[in-house]
C-alpha cells in the first residue's frame, strides 16, 4: 500500500489542476450534477498494478463523497479484463477526475511490470535489482515505490542518503592530484557514520585500488562479465559489489551469473511504457 | 525555444528538492567550493533534441553564477557523439544539478524523437499527428511543448478548451433516454462560441447521427482504414475527422492513408522512453 | 451551486489569513471560547444572490464543527429582510470569520445582480450577455460563476481557450505587411482543431474582409446599431456576431435589437457594486 | 510608490497563471517571438492613477528583458488621452500579459479616484477619510494603498492591529449579563499596551457609557448628523470619534460638518468602479 | 488550547518533511503496517506545559485515524513522571511522526516555564512580564502563545500592530535634524489611530522631551532601578512605563520594584531551553 | 559558507513575512524612502559566528540594492565589540528587515558557539561531537549547519539516510516474540546498501547481542563510563560507538575518555541560547 504523504496529495492537486484549471464543460453542460454511476478500473494487458491507491486519492480528494471498491491491490498480476476496482457516486466529479487518475495509475503499473520482468530474468541467482535517480523529476516517491512493488529495491532515494562516488567526481579530482584512493579514503574519513562509500570503477585495477582505501560498495560500470566475476571474487568478504551501465532485459542475466550483489537498471524509471488499463462508466 | 514559466520554475525546484532535500555529502567532501570546470551534454543515440532550456535552467536556478553556451537547439536532430551545449564554472553546484537537469532533457528529447518518428511515418499524407491527456502527472506543458519540437500538434491542453464527448459521456446519458444526436444538440447550444464540439463515434452509422447534429469534429475510435476512409467522405466539408485508438507506428500509416485530418496518438507521451543524452566533466 | 476547487480553498485560506495573521484580541479578550450562538445572513437591499457556498465554506475551513442552514440559493432573487442562511456554534471563530465570509458573498452576488439587470434589459433578443476577462486579479473562477448565476454566459475563461485577435495583434501584424485576411487565414491554419477564430473588427470592410478569410466569430467593436444590423446581416450562416465596447445599461438594449448574438459587458465584473448583505448574530 | 512584497508578487503570479495556464495560441500563431514593438497605457477617463508598480511589475515578472519608461505617477491625476507609462520589448510577451496588467492597473486606480472624490468632498473639514476591512479578497494590501494614494487613510490592515468592539461583539455579550461599560474595561485591561480600545455605539447614552468605561475611539454607527454633534463634543479630549455606516458621497459632507476626526467609508474599496485606462500598442 | 491555523498546519507538514522526505526504512523494515499500541507523553523535570494540541495535531495530520487523550492540559504543571498524553492506534506511523511531535512540545513547553519563571520572579508588583520580537523564524505564533501559556503577555505580534520607535530610527533622524519631541509628534500625527505610539528612551532627559511631545508608552532601555523609580512618577498619569534590556531571573524584580507596567524579556523566547519531555511507547 | 537553498530562501520569506505581514508603519512614518545609511553587525559577547549569509541574505531578499561588507565570517571567534558586516543603502528596507536578518543570525552563532564548547571540552580525545534531530521545526538545515561550522559533525539529516534502531522499536517488537538480535538481522538484510544499522543497547548483554547479529554503530543509551570503555572495547573492529543520554558540558569529558568514537548531543540544538549580536545604525 502506498502510504500517501502531503507531497503526494499536493502533486495530485498539481495533476487535476493542470487538467481541470479552465473547467470541463463537456461534463458540466452535459452530465447533471445528480446523475450518479459506477466506473470500473479494467486491465487491457498482462502486467503488476501499482498505484491504485493513488488513482483512488485522486477520486477522493476531487469529491469526497465518491466511493471505492478494490478487487485487487498493489502488487498483483493483472490479466486484460481483469476488473482491479470500482468507484461509484456522482457521475460528474468521476468523469472529471478520470484522466488523471488513470495517467498515475498506468504509469506506476507500468514501471512495477517492467521491474517484474526484469527480477523474473534473474530467477536463480542471488542478485537484487534496483533502480536508479534516473527518475521523472516530481515523481520519485512514487515511481520508487512501484520499483519495490515489482519486486526491485531502491539504490538512494537522495543525494544525501549514501555517498557515491561517480566518474565525474574522480575526473574532477584527478586534476588536483588525487588518486581514486585518495578520493575514498577522503570521503570515507568524513563521512557520517550512518551511511557508506560506494565507488564506480571502471576496471579491476580500480576494484583493487578502491578496496585497499575501503570503499564498502563498488559499482561495476559496463564491465564486461568475465570482468565482473573477477571483481565479484575480489571483493568477497570486503564490499558488496553492483553491476551497472545500460543494462537491458537481454543483458540482465548475464550481469546476475557474474555474481554481482545488485544491478542497477535505469530503465526501469526512464523506459517504462504505460500499462493499458481504463475506467469504463455505467450509469 | 521553451518559454519558461512561474509553474516550470516551481517544478524545477521541486525537482531539485527532490534530489537533494538533504544534501549531496559526496559533492561536499570531495569537491571543494571554489574548483571551476565545465561539463557537456552530449547525444549518445539519435533524436530529436527538446527541454534544452529548461536543463539549462535547472543550473541556472540552481546557481545563478554558472555559464551556458549552447550548439545544437530544440527541434535540430542528434547523432550520437553531437556537443548539445557546456555549463562552466563551479564543480560543486554543476555535480548536484547534473541528474535533475539530465532527467528533464531526456524525457522531453525522448517524446521529441517519437513524435518525429509518428510524423515521418504519414509523410506525403495531409493528417496531422497529435497528442492526448495521456501526459505524466505535472509535466503536461514540458510533455506538448516536446510534442511540438517533434513536428507534432496538441490537442486540448486542459479539460476547458474544447468540448470532446467520450464513450464514457454517451453512455451515461444513453440511460437518460438521449442519443448521440440530443447529446451533441445539447453541447452545442451551451457551449461557449470558442470551442468546438467534437464527439467519438465508433461506426457509421453513429457518424452519420454526428454530423446531423452539428459536431464540428469527429473522433472515429478503433475505426478500420475502410471505414475511416468512409467517414472522411460522409464529413467532408462539414467536419473535421480525427483517428484514434491505440495508433502505434506499425499502424499510423495505414490510418493517413484514409484521409482522416488527425491522428491522435497516446503513445508520445504515455510510452516514450528517454533519448539517451549524458554530461560529461572535465575540471 | 458553485463547485469548490482547491484554489478557492486556498484563495479563501489566504482571505482568511490576510485578516487574521496576528490574531483578534478584540474577540479572543472578549468571547469566551466556549460561548455557542447562532448567526444570520440577512439581505440589505435587492438583488440576486451568489457565492452562498462559498462564504459558508469560509466559516468551515476556519473551524469545522460550525453548522449551517442554507434557506435561499443562489440564483434566487433576494429582497430586503430575506434571511439567507444560518452559522451555529462556537460564537469565537464565527466573529473571526465574519468579514472574510462577507466579502466574498457580497462582491459575488453584486456581480450577479449587476449581470441579472443586463439579462433582463435584452429580454425578447436573441442575444445572450457574456463577461470579458477584466475580473479581479486571482477571483476569475468566482467571478465567472457569478456571471453565470446571473443569467449570463461565460466567454472565455483563459487566454488558451479560444483564439480571439485583438486590434493589437492586428496592429502589429499590419507593420509587417500582413493583411487582416492574412492573420485570419493564418490562426485558421495553425490553431487547434477543438478552438474557433474569432477576430475584432471596427467597420463593414473589414467585416466582409474578416468573413472571407474564414473567420468563426466577429467581435463587432464600437460599432454603431445601424452597421452593426448590417455585419449581423453580413455574417449570417458563416460566422457568430459580438458586439463589445463599453456596453452600458443604457445602451445594452439597442445593440440587442440589432440582432447581434452575442453582447460582451466588461462592466459585469469590472464595476459592479458589492450588494448589501450582513451577518446578524445572536447569542 | 507601491512597495511590492513577496505577497504581491505571488498575486502577480498567480493573476497571469489564471490568464495564462493553458497559454495564449492567439499571441502564440501570430506574433514572432522576436517582433519588437512599444505599448502605452493611456488614461480614458479623468481620475487618480495607483497600481503602476504593480502594472509595470506584471511585466517585468513575466518577461525580466521589457523595458519600461513612467510618464505619470501614483497620485498625479489623470485627464482622458494622457500617456503614462510605455513598456517595449518583445511584442509577443507584452501581449499576453496586458490584460493582467490592466486588471490591476484599472481596479487601483478607480479605488484611488474614488477616495480622491470623497477627501475633495469634505475638504474644509478636519475629518479624514478612512476605509474600512471589506476589501476583496485577497487584494487587501494593494486596495489599502490605493485608499492612502487617493489622500485617505487606513483604518485597521488586520483584525490584529486593534480592538473594535462591534455590535455583535456587544449583542454576545449582552446575554452574559455584561453591560457595554463591562465590555469596554474588560478590553482596556487585558489588551496589549500598544494598541487602542475603539467601541461601535448606536446613541448618545452608550456614547456616555463608553467614554466613562475608558474607551479612546468611539465609531458612531449611523448616527443623524445632530447625534453626531453632541457626541463629538461629549467625547472632545477623552476619545477619538469617527462616523460610520453607508456613507455615500451624497452624505459625507454633513458627517464631517458634525465634527468628527474620522469617517470610515466601505464604498471606497467595496463599490469602486476600475478607472477606465487602455494598451495601445505598436510595432 | 492553542487555536490551531492554516499557517500552523503548514508548518507541522513542513517540518514533518524535513524528518520524512525520504521515509523512515528503520520503522517501515521493522514495523508491520498493522501493529497496533498506545505511546505515552511523559514529563521528564519540572516546567509548564505548553503545545500539546500541536504535538497531538502532527500525529492526527501525519495519521487521522490515530487517537488521543490528553490527562494535562496546557498552562498546567509538570513534574517528572507526569502522564500528559497519550497517543494511540497504529504504531508505524507513530514512530515516524514521534520526534516532530516532540520537537515542538519540548520548545513551547521550555518558553512557556521560563516565562513562568520570570512571572513567579515579579510576583506581588504590578509589573507585567512580555515578550519581544526576538522569536525563532516561521514560529512566532507558536513562541507567543507559550508566553502566554506561562502567565505572560505579548508585545507586538508584528511591526504593524503599534508604534515603536527605537533608538536606530531616532539615530536616523538626528542626523536630519529632528529632534527625539519632534520623531514623537510626527509618529503622533501621521498613525493610524488605533495604535499608540511608544518611543525608546535612554535618560531622564529623553523621558521628558517624550513626555511633552505626546508618548503613550516609554520603552525605558537599559536604565538603571533609580532612574526607572523617576521615570514611573514623571510617566504617572500621562504614559504606560516598560523596562527593556538584557533583564534576567536574577534583574527582573529590581525591575518591577521600580514601578515599571511592563517588563519586556527577550530571553523568554531566545534564549529558553527545552522542557525535557519523552514519548514512551508499548505495543 | 552556508549554501542558500530554495528551502531557506522560502523561509526567510515567511520570517518576513511574520514579522512585516501588515507593514512597519513606525518605520514608513519616520523614515523617507530616500534616506541612506549604513548598518553595522557588532558582537555583543564571546562565541562562534554562524548564519552571517543568511542574516545577509534577509536584507538582499527584501531590498535588492542594499550592499554588504562582510569583516568577520562564519566559523570564526567573536569577542564583544567586534565589527562582523555591515550592509548599507536605503535606511527604510533596513530598519524593517533589521529584527528577522538578527533573530536568523543570533540563533545559529549560538548554536555554533555552544557546539564549540562541547569540542573544546572532549580535546585530546578521538571522539566527535555530533548533533540529534531534535531541532527547531522548519530550521533544521540552517541548525546543522550551524553545528558543522562550531567544529561538531552532523548525525542523520532526515530519518532516511540511516537506519537507527531505538528503544521504542525494540519494545514493540519484543512483544512480537523478537530478540534485539532479530530485530538487527532483519534490519540488515532488508537495508538499501548505502546505509547502515545503528542501535541502541542499554547494558552490555545487548552490546553483545548487537555485535553478533552484525549492528555496524552501536548507541550507548546512558551507560555509566566503565560500562561505555568495556563496550568500546567489545565494539573494536566490529562497529563504531556512540555515546549518547543527556551528555552536559560537565559529563562530555568524561564520556570521550571512555574511548568512544562518537558522542551526541542534543543540547547543541535544543538548549543553546541566542548568541548576543546587535545592528548599530548610522545615517
Amino acid at each position: 500500500m502506498f502510504q500517501m504523504t502531503l507531497e503526494t496529495e499536493a502533486l495530485i492537486d498539481r495533476a487535476l489542476a493542470e487538467d481541470l484549471s479552465i473547467g470541463d464543460p463537456t461534463t458540466d453542460i452535459l452530465i447533471p450534477q445528480e446523475l450518479n454511476g459506477k466506473a470500473s478500473f479494467v486491465g487491457k494487458e498482462k502486467g503488476v498494478l501499482a498505484g491504485l491507491d493513488v488513482a483512488l486519492a485522486v477520486f477522493k480528494r476531487f469529491d469526497s463523497s465518491l466511493l471505492t471498491e478494490v478487487h485487487i491491490r498493489d502488487g498483483e498480476h493483472l490479466r486484460s479484463g481483469d476488473l482491479i476496482a470500482t468507484v461509484s457516486g456522482r457521475m460528474n466529479p468521476m468523469l472529471k477526475a478520470e484522466r488523471t487518475a488513470l495517467n498515475f495509475l498506468r504509469r506506476m503499473s507500468g514501471i512495477a511490470s517492467e521491474t517484474s520482468a526484469y527480477v523474473r530474468e534473474v530467477d536463480g541467482f542471488d542478485a537484487t535489482i534496483v533502480d536508479t535517480r534516473k527518475t521523472t523529476p516530481g515523481l520519485r516517491a512514487l515511481e520508487k515505490y512501484a520499483v519495490r512493488i515489482g519486486g526491485g529495491y531502491n539504490h538512494r532515494q537522495n543525494l544525501g542518503d549514501g555517498i557515491l562516488i561517480k566518474d565525474n567526481h574522480i575526473e574532477a579530482l584527478r586534476e588536483m592530484g588525487m588518486s581514486l584512493g585518495d578520493v575514498v579514503r577522503k570521503a570515507n574519513s568524513e563521512k557520517s557514520h550512518t551511511i557508506n562509500v560506494e565507488v564506480e570503477v571502471e576496471d579491476l585495477a580500480q576494484v583493487e585500488e578502491a578496496l585497499e582505501a575501503g570503499a564498502k560498495i563498488l559499482l561495476l560500470d559496463n564491465m564486461g562479465p568475465e570482468d565482473m566475476a573477477i571483481a565479484v571474487r575480489m571483493a568477497e568478504g570486503r564490499a558488496v559489489t553492483e553491476a551497472s551501465g545500460n543494462i537491458t532485459l537481454q543483458t540482465v542475466r548475464a550481469a546476475a551469473a557474474s555474481g554481482v550483489d545488485i544491478i542497477s537498471v535505469g530503465a526501469l524509471t526512464h523506459s517504462a511504457k504505460d500499462l493499458d488499463i481504463s475506467l469504463d462508466f455505467a450509469s
